[in-house]
């Protein structure tokens, strides 16, 4: 038993026991379980073996507790975990257990199913927000709103046609998310050190059992790979982006001189020093916690810099334990999206107002200028143009015109001002991924056909999950009866 | 006109301008053309006009080119084009081409059309890059090798077994990039600003046109989501992180001391001070290309944090063309990977030697006492170590086994040494992924279904490509000829 | 003459060429002829070779242009330039002027003399940017604004506190880069490969000819380090996210709803489709520009994780040209900053017009409680709390005071006036760092220290450099024409 | 007293009132302290007031406990302080404690108190790291060994030469670390919400009575900067990237092939599959800690990107609690590596071999033949290139040179062993930053310089803090006690 420096326990051997411990332990018998069950099928291991295994690792999940700190001279909780074995069971029958693998697989293998666990939670957090994020912008369908280009006021719009644009960033969001997941969930047990092993061990077999939806197909690739870690990393990333977006945007329309949306007391701070003030700071807390778990992210994606492709630490428990708590962050901040998107109200007569002084519905009176009088585009821009700058002032727009086209704008007072009105903005953009009805069809559509696809996934997931949890219990029943 | 501040114009506006003639000049004619044709065909203009209009195109294709520096007074290149198209084919009729669009949904389409080409570019180096890792790998099934984790030696493999763990990565980076490209190849004409317009233009009609798999589904989103420059950005930094951590073990097993892999003249240097000098700094140039294009896209992740969820100019020629300018940079290292994989020669002497001044098989004659002596995978484990301890001294081996197995080890001395030889190492890991052809079977498979996916969706694209090419111009052609 | 891979020499040599020819070509000439001096002047070289050498470098010099693409076999610009001094000045003597040193040494100096130029250039574009903001806010001691927290208004407060406050931080940026710079103006001539040379060279007199402040101390620390690159690459990226912040805040306060600022048409752009958009566009070029060279930073940053504490070809001509050509990208972002910060206006009415429909002065009010009618804070901070959600119905706040102080507020209207008038609001604001002229005293000494040591700092290298071109020039006339 | 809704308290609530316990409660009783000192020194408040509510705090600090969890309709643990202090000291009295300041100043002052704190530990162990670099350095004068460049052998030097050039790296980052320092170390107490108050408040007073070296010159500055978070995670961020650096360096210097440094067992971890394995591990994981804790700086250094230039939560407990956080771990891989340094041991044999077998002191001989027999560089170098490609073959030497100086090598067989022999090689390198005592002489200097700034400025630190404690403590009690 070699005794290690007290710096090096303190500083490396001490925190990767408590994340074991913390986040990995429940996994950890699983593997055994799934390892056993299949080296006994293969032969590998003797019944008789496999029974005092089992029933060894059975009295230990009654009554074992790994001790707070690691003892001394163990590397990790493995090790006391096998030592406790070995006193129960017998050391003759506990080595056993550990045949054909490596602390590189089984330790990979866990990991794989730690992190796929919280994926697993945090799509459905997304998934949860998306469904909140679609009944809102249903509700919506006729709450006229300002959308902005560039900080600016631009076109009348409704609160659905708005929310849906940003539901359908969030599930392709979550679609980038399932295919990075698909990394994860591949089992890399049997790929031993790196090159497998010369027991015949069934690869497939111990994948099934632990719920994997297959195997890395190469063992070398199996140990050295970042996929599982990166890709979720930067699936996450674009999801976190994607939300400060979404904040910075609420934060502008939620300003004081804005006023087009408004929240509730319950999501509102105020100051301790100004009387006047209502901070809806939670978009700030979207933003915050959204930057933070997206900088862990970055942070493993840029780990694997330059690192031999070889077996390294970097895929072990320091990394995958920190993204672990940032999944957590970005669940929050997911969470903090939807509560606002669920509770916050529109602001109709400001739109009003806005869309009155800004000029927000101007385009459309050009655009009927070329539609019902026959001038060209570009004319019907430099009409409005003048108009805008103006103020709104109907002479000015009719001599515009009048010099333009050379002859009398054919529109009366309230044909301009019936081209001018929000509500009117909007029923004509019926064109696909318009605001209308008509043109939100396309919207509509392309939503429910993502949700579905994404509940569908997960669906299939939580399935596949609870099935191989039933034949590994009725496997590992079966092995510690010694049937 | 308005005459914009000379800061702006040169911090600005003529770096725009050079970029868009650069790199958007062509496609730009191509959305005009698509756009004009689907405006005819929906009846929003009328045939003359649109006549009007093809002419005067067709006389710029063959006679304008547009000034070396932007000028005075006008914003971009678009303006300088309409310009002169106003002067060819008159005001009148030249104003209608921008009807029914902004700014905004022609450019994005624009930038898309001509991102979608260069990723496409990249996917097909990329490809070739997995055909020479393919080739080189199938051409050492024999070439033994010795792999490493933590940087120390640890299982004799082939050069098949190691270089095909990377193809697999390279193909799941492909894989994941192609996934990225459904976000680009997705038509944002018809939304105009955001909201679209109350012309009744066929956005699908567009699409086709172009070449475009679909549309993006709301207007809002067309023009203000990130995705089509974050995925790509994204999934190309997967690569390059891959790339850079194959150059960090091919330097690791090029370096004079290890040696297990050689390079030819043709792609060392020298010292010019040091005469003994032989570097391989391909490599290093590899991982810092990689590097260097990794932070552009790094920086495309990042530059959209915060900014409001609205068109911005995030989504515009300044990030665009930094991003065009970085895949060129990503291709180049991905085809000093290329070259580096496809001349590179292994030293199978010096892994003979290896393998046995380093006990880089000891694992195996582990294996071997617990199948064939009936002890238990720790005492064998325990056995060996002492062996290695010792400097690979039978007489300890022998020592050990009686001590701990309380009998005389039935291995001959012939025996011990077959359970070291390399070649039998490799030979006897035929379970799924492992290095002997057995093993191989299920990664050839596996990679052989990965480039056929690779391959197939490339050729579609392709195809789709040069179907819509010749589409648009037949209806061109119609349509400038008056038919 | 080894002949390299053509995928070798299109991947790296020939953009290496390119880069050095366009960025390093005179810097290396500087270099060899202070290198000559000092050989000549340590008696390493003879007069006589030394004289020939300077001849041929002369000829050189008036008719010598290198080719435009790489010759086959040469591996860079050097061996171009040895070649043809060879050719000239005959191989015996041309040989000499690479002794005692190497290629390691020799190029990094470059490199340093070229990045320390473009740094200097940098700095003094950002010292005359924060010369602009200071004369502007000097301007506008009088011009009273509203500033915002967490996005919301917050105090009243002038022009000349808002700008000064960001001009401070401007002003520690600078500190931060020249103290970057230091990094870089440290000469590593004579560290040749890593350990120097047994020749007795005179570092410390290489370095004044060329105008280095002083030498690397240790010679395997000149090679390998990265500080030269990372910290200025650092000092960058806090200009740059610090100009995002402004451009962010200003983009706010210019918008519609705001109205605080307004900009004239010379940097105002206007909408291909939407008559009334006039958007102040350059605050976005200003964020993106310095995200996009943010970005190279970074990658500078990263570029060296990982990569073994050596010479490494990531301190060479690919990473330095990407950061030289950023710099240029960050330099334009502080040039629209400064042209943003010299044009605007800023709006007199909307502050009190938002001062009191927002209740801005609130907090002043409730201190005039504290202060004069001997109430605690938060008593003071009830009542006038009440008063805004009544919508600054004096009634309601003399009913408030009369319930939490059992008494009349001894206020007459024209005194509650008094207390909510936005001047009164900062001319009470006295403390240091307030924004009424006594507070601003501190910032303004502040501020002026700072310039007065950025801009000491700069003519100080001047100067050195400008010595040190005059010694060189000298010492080079002298050794050429055998004095 | 408002409700906030459930998801608002969980995701943000919280967690910041979990983080104000365990981080910034005894910063706050500080601040508490030294403002109402000030408060009452400059007749604020009544001194009456003043005492009741010191005696009230001085009751807390004996008996009260905030609650586990923050109690409804709380917004943060001030306010649950400020609660208890009205139970205590009476409403009237305990509002005065919140006068002229804001929760802004307040809490960016405790949390600069926090950072201040952690950063100056940060700073201990690394200037005691760079004491073991500097002891290990001294103690290896006459250690010879091997230096890489791009990964492959290039000088012989020592030790002492190796390891002093990482120690003047490390000091380097100390220094830029202490600038860094002097951003936290500045007191933004009395700038209230943004603009100051106007009470009469003494903002240096309170600065010196909390030892903070100065104050934020602007108030606007003072509440919206980011400098004092950005600034010091950049400095980690360097010294972490160094670690990475020396770690590669070592591992490759450590690998079995190599074997130019070695571990004592208790460094080093075993594989639980291969007897063979030694793994000094130790380095991977400075190199991840490193990794992990840049991070988190560099999402730091992001996190304020596009936000608006004004008071944000981003300045606030969650990134500055993580950022203690990341502290931590930037220390453990500090210490890691410090315990790295002290414990490894070099193979003087191995240094040797490789000097011989790789040419390693071939440039020694070059330059001997420059100096000694009369030829030039270039010859020079192309001999002993033909002498390196040959196996260092005397003859080949010998008729190499005879064919490029048309004569015989004036060399005995003896002399020319001397010029290849490792302790040659280092003995003639005397040129300042050379291996040899003469140019290390140098070093020394400059490391020792550096250590003693480092120190000063920390002692300086350490001074003022013990100072300001005491003269807080005097002023306090004098307060209580009410004289």
């Amino acid at each position: 038993m070699s005794v290690f420096s007290p710096v090096y326990v303190a500083g490396v051997l001490e925190p990767s026991y408590r994340n074991w411990k913390r986040l990995y332990a429940a996994d950890s018998v699983r593997v055994h379980k799934a390892h056993l069950v299949m080296l006994r099928e293969c032969g590998i291991v003797a019944d008789e073996t496999a029974r005092s295994i089992a029933r060894g690792m059975e009295a230990m999940a009654r009554g074992f507790t790994p001790p707070a700190s690691i003892p001394a001279g163990s590397e990790d909780l493995y090790f006391v975990y096998e030592k406790e074995l070995e006193r129960i069971a017998g050391a003759e029958n506990a080595a056993w257990l550990h045949t054909a693998r490596s602390r590189n697989d089984m330790d990979s293998t866990i990991f794989r199913l730690a992190l796929k666990r919280e994926l697993r939670t945090f799509a459905g957090t997304l998934l949860s927000c998306c469904e909140t994020l679609e009944s809102r912008a249903r509700a919506g369908a006729d709450e006229l709103t300002v959308l902005f280009t560039h900080g600016q006021p631009a076109n009348v719009s409704t609160i659905a046609h708005y929310l849906s644009a940003f539901l359908l960033e969030l599930l392709e969001d979550a679609e980038v998310l399932l295919g990075a997941l698909s990394s994860v969930d591949r089992c890399t047990l049997g790929a031993c050190a790196i090159t497998g092993t010369g027991f015949a061990v069934d690869r497939e077999r111990t994948a099934r059992l632990l719920g994997f939806r297959s195997i890395v197909p190469n063992n070398y690739q199996a140990i050295s790979t970042s996929h599982w870690l990166v890709r979720p990393a930067s699936a996450l990333r674009l999801v976190l982006s994607d939300l400060t977006r979404l904040a910075a945007d609420l934060l502008h329309k939620a300003s004081c001189e804005v006023g087009l949306i408004e929240f509730p007391d319950e999501l509102v701070q105020s100051s301790s020093i100004m009387p006047q003030k209502r901070n809806p700071v939670i978009l700030e807390h979207i933003r915050i916690q959204a930057g933070l778990a997206a900088g862990t992210c970055a942070s493993l994606e840029e780990l694997f810099r330059n690192v031999p492709y070889q077996d390294v630490n970097e895929a072990a428990d320091a990394p995958v334990s920190d993204f672990i708590d940032s999944i957590a962050k970005a669940r929050s901040s997911v969470r903090l999206a939807a509560e606002t998107v669920a509770k916050f109200s529109s602001n109709g007569r400001r739109v009003r107002e806005m869309a009155l002084s800004f000029g927000v519905t101007t385009t459309e009176l050009a655009d009927a200028l070329v539609r019902d009088c026959g001038v060209g585009f570009r004319c019907a821009h430099g009409v409005c143009s003048a108009f805008a700058r103006s103020g709104y002032d109907k002479a000015v727009l009719r001599a515009a015109f009048r010099t333009a086209a050379g002859r009398e704008l054919p529109f009366s007072d309230a044909t301009i001002e019936a081209n001018l009105e929000p509500g009117h903005f909007v029923a004509v953009r019926k064109t696909a991924g318009g605001p209308a009805p008509e043109g939100m069809a396309t919207v509509w559509t392309a939503a429910g056909e993502a949700m579905a696809r994404v509940g569908a996934a997960l669906a299939e997931q939580d399935e596949r999950e609870a099935r191989s949890a039933k034949e590994l219990e009725a496997a590992w029943t079966g092995l510690a009866s010694g049937r």
